[in-house]
């Protein structure tokens, strides 16, 4: 199974990947996220895997955008906590290092490593995998990069220190799409994530639109407004409810739903995620997996 | 005015201020936005200002924490387009161009341009107007930045080309924080932006907390649930409402909403600000400043 993703091979988004596929899938590294949806649409790729939401960073608006722009569907999720690593040329040490590349937002997020070894120059890349990449593409012996772990493996650098990060609440949580929804079978944990505009002009439109899921006992797990600055004065919401579209029940709440809003997608039903970066519960009114 | 920002002189964050409060604001650059806060606390600066969101990135919850971990207000808000423009030494030219350094996130927001231009190389760097400094510091005739307006202007640097960017709906909204709070004043269109964790465990939380301002006819301008990754199974909101804490139906509805959820923090009131990005309308039933 072909899986596009946007980055090198190395980059926390392949590793996600793996994590989830297994080796039953061959990664195809794209340059942007909108060529990772493009690839999936013209069957260059059976799926794509993108990030749509940090716990430092927050929700990537970017591929809501291009998830509302392509008719492909989210099947699964699943999230990843970001270890950065520091690692180095086999035949180098911690000792003789000058210098460390890596994506400017990773080196931020290592501020502290940073306070402690002054004598490091933090040096900006690309992105963390190509940084790994190009110290064994150089060979240099000075330079260091911060990258997954799975980057280290791949590109054969030692591993100098793990948990490099001042935050390790660092989680990305990434869907998988595809041109073909996932069928929804009884006995799976299933959650549906929808967009939506609520009509115009109407107080307390909110309201009425939690109402929806609420009075038939659904759980809504995110919700998110945004203003849209291509539409003046519009409001585009992210919804995750837990439940299954093909229930009675979510099927009439999504039907109610559209009385109320306009441009309303379901991105797609999927298996509940596991872990706690899910905030996902068990029974009503009982948390916890 | 001394405001404290994160980034170097010549950043979009320096931008704003100075569109925020002009030639009365002194400017002092921060390695990191915690260091903003602190520098603020501590006296060493009278404000701070920090981006919240951007309308493709999504909100900055790194920055939300902030506001939750120090005891400082929000006292306005402002946006800024991100315009990014490529700019280089007053002695070249576009012809002379080898490389292009920016900041990766710029550098992938104005990927057209370099597929258009395949002869430049796009170079990574910190930060945006640390690439444009250096190429004032350097001298160097085939390097461009890729940083803003502002910063070209403040190291001299000839703009080669505006409005570099793919997307140009590309918005940063930013807040002024200060140790004390903004007084409201009657005729100032004011907001609050607060934040809480629902009290577990009861199905339908939602709908009565946005109850609270449906019945009293407040209106939500922002709303976003976060999964708390250090407290599992629990969430995080943030709400902008539309109105004045000291307002008597802004204020019982604040208590009314602390009955049903816990952790509650007022982040600060604030004059509502121009222009569409923040959604803010004028009259019940009619959007549109």
């Amino acid at each position: 199974m072909k899986v596009a993703f946007q980055g090198v091979h190395g980059a926390y988004s392949e590793m996600a990947i793996l994590g989830l596929l297994g080796k039953k899938a061959s990664t195809i590294p794209m340059d942007t996220f909108a060529e990772v949806f493009q690839a999936v649409e013209q069957h260059r790729a059976d799926r794509g895997l993108i990030p749509i939401e940090n716990s430092l960073a927050g929700s990537i608006h970017q591929n809501y955008d291009l998830l509302l722009s392509h008719n492909l569907h989210i099947i699964q999720e699943t999230h990843l906590r970001i270890e950065h690593v520091l690692m180095c040329h086999p035949s180098s040490t911690m000792a003789r290092l000058r210098e460390v590349r890596s994506h400017p937002q990773a080196l931020a997020q290592c501020s502290r490593f940073f306070e402690q070894h002054r004598r490091l120059k933090e040096v900006a890349f690309y992105d963390t995998a190509g940084a790994a990449k190009s110290i064994m593409e150089s060979g240099s012996l000075e330079t260091g990069a911060i990258a997954s772990m799975h980057a280290a493996r791949l590109y054969g650098l030692s591993v100098l220190k793990r948990n490099l990060e001042n935050e390790k609440h660092n989680y990305t949580r990434f869907l998988l799409i595809s041109r073909t929804p996932w069928n929804p079978r009884s006995g799976v944990r299933t959650k549906c994530s929808i967009a939506f505009r609520p009509i115009l002009n109407k107080p307390g439109i909110l309201f009425r639109i939690l109402g929806v899921f609420s009075l038939r006992d659904i759980d809504l797990l995110k919700i998110e407004s945004r203003p849209d600055p291509r539409s003046p004065f519009e409001y585009l919401f992210y919804l995750d409810l837990a439940g299954n579209p093909k229930e009675p029940k979510v099927a009439k709440a999504l039907e109610h739903l559209k009385e109320v809003v306009t441009h309303f997608r379901l991105l797609g039903a999927y298996p509940m995620g596991k872990g706690k970066f899910y905030g996902g519960r068990g029974k009503r009114g009982k948390r916890g997996e």
